[in-house]
C-alpha cells in the first residue's frame, strides 16, 4: 500500500521526479564518488515531506529507532548493507555491543532493539545488549508483546574498553542519541570502534549545522538534475540562545520568522502555490523538548510565547535555554484515507534498505507527525527504492516514487556525512 | 515452495545444518578476512546437491545466466550488491557495455540478459547490449515472451576500447564464456574494465584446478566447523588428453574411476550410507559438449566409451582431445512431488543474491540436471539466504537450509577467487 498524493498528477513534484528518474545514473555515479571522498553515517532515518510541489527532508536522525517498522521482505537488503558496513569498519569483529537508550521500557523502542540486534546477527557477529542505565543494575529481560525477549546487561568499563559480562566487544554500537550529554562510561574507548562517533550525538549535532550542509548538497543535487534546489531543500533561519521562560517573542524570532516568511512567500508565487505559507520552530538540538511549533504570521508570536513561558518556567536557565531553528514548513500532501502520512526513510551504510510511512489520522497536513506519546501506524514501503522504473507516467509508479524519496534521503545522509566531518574533534578543521 | 529432502530428518546433514548455524559468526568473519586478501568473481553462480548425508558444489559457473529464475523480491538484494560491485571496482563508471554468449536467439538466455540489463541499470548505470556474434551485423531488437525487448548491437573495436555506436564503456560485462577461445576482439583493452577478466573463460579454466581450490577451502571451512571436510566437499580425479574418438576405456580412467569409487566406498562405510557409489565423468574444461556421465562400476566403461567413440568420429582431432574430470558423485535427495531438484545458488560480487531449484521429473538422484534442451522447471528461492534463524530444529526451517547452501556457494566462489589469482597472467606466480 502507498498513500496517494492529493495534488493532482502534474507540477512540480512530477517534473522532479521525472528529472531524478532521467538522470538516475548520474546520479549514482555522483554518490558514488561523494562516497570515495566522504564516510557515510553508520546508520540514518531520514523523515521526508512531500507537498506535492517540493519534497524535503525535514529531520536526520543518526541514532534511528523504529527499525521493526519495515517489512519482514526487506530484512535480508539491511543485513546486506550491514555486512558491508562492518566489513569497511571492522571486518575482524566478532562481538558487537548494541547500547539502547536508557529508561526504556516502551516496547515499541525495545522491538526496534531486537530487529538491530537480528539484523546484526544475521550478519555474522555476536550480538549482545548493554544498558548504561545507572537504573539497570543487573541482567534484565523484557518480554515484547510478539513473545520475543530482549535482554539488557549492565555496562562494564575497563580502564580503556567497554563491555558485559564474558563479552568484549571490539564494536559497540549506539542506538541512543546521548541527549543528555556524553557520559563518561563512553569516553577514552580507544581500542575499540565506538559507532555512530560521541559527536554524532546531541551534545555537538545542530539542526542549522545539518541543513547548512543539506543546503549546500541540494545546490549540486539541483544543478545536477537542472532543476531549482527550492524544491528539495527546507529553508531555515536560526536564534541563538533563547531563553523560553522569558517567551519566545524576541527581536531575532520576530524578524527571522517573518523574513522566512516572506522567502516563503515569494517561492510560492514563483511557482504559483496557493497553500499558505508557514515555518516551523525547533529545537536547534536535542529531542523536541518543547514541541514543533507550526507559525503561520509573526502575530501567533505573542501567544506561542506566553504557552511556552508557562511551559518552562519550572526549568532550571540551562534547561530553558535553547538554539532555535526556524525551518520552512514542508506540507504533506500524502494521505491514506483521511489520515496524513510523511515517509521516513531508513539507511544501513550507503544503502537504502527500507522505510515506512507514518500515518497520523488527527493531525493537519503543516503538522509534525512525530509527536511524543501521539499515536501513529506506521505502513511500511510496499517496494525497495532500489527498483526504479523509467518510462512509467510520472506519479504514477509507486517504486519511482520510493526511488525519487531514496535519493532526497541519501542527501540527507551525505549532508550528516559533511556535518560529521565538519564537527569531528579529531580532526584538523580548515573552516 | 522449497522442495522437501527424502532423508529423515536426522544425520550427517542436519548436524552440518546445526553446525553451520552455532558457527554462523565465525563463518561470517572468516569470509569478512578472506575478503580482505582476495578478491571475488565479479558474479557467479553454484550448483550445489544436497544428498542427505553431504552438502557439496558440482559446478561454479563465472559467467551465469538464468539471473530471470530469481525471485523479483530477491531483485533490490542483486541490485544493491551490484552498486557494491561497481563502486568497488570502477567508482567512476557511466556505461557498462554487456556482451552476451554468440548465436543466442533463445528467449530464456535473453530473458537473463534482460534481467542483468535491469540490475546494471538499476544499480545506475546506463547499458547497452553489444554482440560480438560476427553474424550480429546490424542491430537487431527480439522481442521475449513476456514483452520485453532486447536490442543487440555490434560491437565497434578501435585500437584501445570496445563500444557500440555512440557509446564508449568504461565497463565491459562479459556474459559468455568464451568457450570458444578469447576473440581478438577483446583483447589488448588496457583501458576499460573488463569484467570478469579473459582468464576466467574457459580457455583458462579447469574443473580441477577449480575442485583442487575449493578441497582447500573445504578443508579450513571443516576445521572451523569441526567437521570432516568430506561432507561438502566432492573428491575428484583427472586423466589429461583422452582422445574421446579412442573411446573413454584408457588405463588412466579406468584405474582412476576405480580409485575415486574405492574412496567413496569407504566413506560410505564410515558413515553408514547404504546408497551405491558413483561418479561423474565430464570435461575438465568448457561447456559439456559429451555430456555428464554416471558410472557406478569401470565395467560399464566399454559399453560407454564405444557410445562415446561414435558420437565423437567426426570430430577433427582437437576437439575430440579432452582433459577429463572424474568427479564423485553426489546424490540430490531433494523432491518437489516426484521431481529431483538440486540448488542453484547466484552470487554478485560476495553476496549472495539468490537462487532457485532446478526440478526435473524425468531424471535420477544421480543425474545432472542441467543437460542441454532438458526441461526443467525453476523454482525460485523462497527467502533470501541473510535470513538465518538459530533455534529452530535442524532440517525444519527453509531460512536455515538457505543459509547453508549460501555458504557453500561462497566457499566455492571463494575457491574460484583463488583459482582466478593462481591463473591470471598479468601476475607472477610463485608456486
Amino acid at each position: 500500500m502507498v498513500p496517494h498524493l492529493v495534488t493532482a498528477l502534474t507540477g512540480p513534484i512530477n517534473e522532479l521526479e521525472q528529472r531524478v528518474l532521467d538522470s538516475m545514473p548520474a546520479i549514482e555515479r555522483w554518490f558514488r564518488l561523494e562516497w570515495m571522498e566522504h564516510t557515510p553515517p553508520f546508520y540514518s532515518s531520514v523523515d521526508l515531506r512531500n507537498a506535492g510541489f517540493k519534497l524535503a527532508p525535514v529531520d536526520t536522525n543518526l541514532y534511528p529507532a523504529g527499525w521493526h517498522n519495515l517489512r519482514p521482505e526487506m530484512l535480508p537488503l539491511a543485513v546486506q548493507a550491514a555486512m558491508a558496513a562492518i566489513e569497511k569498519i571492522c571486518p575482524e569483529a566478532r562481538n558487537l555491543l548494541l547500547i539502547p537508550e536508557n529508561h526504556s521500557s516502551n516496547t515499541f523502542y525495545l522491538s526496534s532493539v531486537a530487529q538491530l540486534r537480528r539484523i546484526f546477527h544475521m550478519a555474522g557477529l555476536n550480538v549482545r545488549i548493554g544498558s548504561i542505565d545507572p537504573a539497570i543494575k543487573k541482567t534484565t529481560t523484557m518480554i515484547l508483546p510478539d513473545g520475543q525477549s530482549v535482554t539488557l546487561e549492565p555496562v562494564l568499563r575497563g580502564k580503556r574498553r567497554l563491555g558485559v559480562k564474558d563479552f568484549d566487544p571490539c564494536t559497540i554500537l549506539l542506538n541512543t542519541d546521548l541527549r543528555a550529554g556524553v557520559p563518561g562510561i563512553l569516553e577514552d574507548l580507544h581500542e575499540q570502534y565506538l559507532l555512530p562517533p560521541l559527536h554524532a550525538g546531541w551534545t555537538t549535532r545542530r539542526r542549522s549545522k545539518h541543513f547548512k550542509c543539506y543546503e549546500e548538497v541540494a545546490k549540486r543535487m539541483g544543478k545536477l538534475l537542472g532543476v531549482d534546489p527550492w524544491l528539495i531543500n527546507p529553508m531555515f533561519e536560526k536564534c541563538a540562545g533563547v531563553q523560553l521562560a522569558q517567551g519566545f517573542d524576541t527581536e531575532c524570532m520576530h524578524t527571522r520568522i517573518d523574513a522566512l516568511l516572506a522567502k516563503i512567500r515569494r517561492k510560492y508565487k514563483e511557482y504559483g502555490i496557493k497553500e499558505k505559507p508557514f515555518v516551523v520552530v525547533k529545537a536547534d538540538n536535542g529531542p523536541h523538548d518543547f514541541g514543533i511549533l507550526t507559525v503561520h504570521d509573526v502575530k501567533e508570536l505573542p501567544a506561542l510565547s506566553e504557552k511556552m513561558q508557562r511551559q518552562t518556567r519550572n526549568l532550571s536557565a540551562a534547561e530553558q535555554t535553547h538554539d532555535i531553528l526556524i525551518q520552512e514548513g514542508v506540507l504533506t500532501q500524502e494521505r491514506m484515507n483521511d489520515a496524513v502520512a510523511e515517509p521516513v526513510v531508513y539507511m544501513m551504510d550507503r544503502y537504502v534498505v527500507g522505510g515506512f510511512y507514518r500515518i497520523h489520522a488527527h493531525r493537519g497536513t503543516d503538522e509534525n507527525l512525530n509527536t511524543p506519546g501521539a499515536s501513529y501506524v506506521p505502513l511500511a514501503f510496499e517496494q525497495s527504492t532500489h527498483l526504479p522504473q523509467p518510462g512509467i507516467k510520472p506519479g504514477a509508479s509507486a517504486p519511482n516514487r520510493f526511488y525519487m524519496y531514496g535519493v532526497v534521503a541519501r542527501l540527507a545522509m551525505l549532508a550528516a556525512s559533511y556535518e560529521l566531518e565538519a564537527t569531528d574533534p579529531d580532526v584538523e578543521v580548515y573552516d
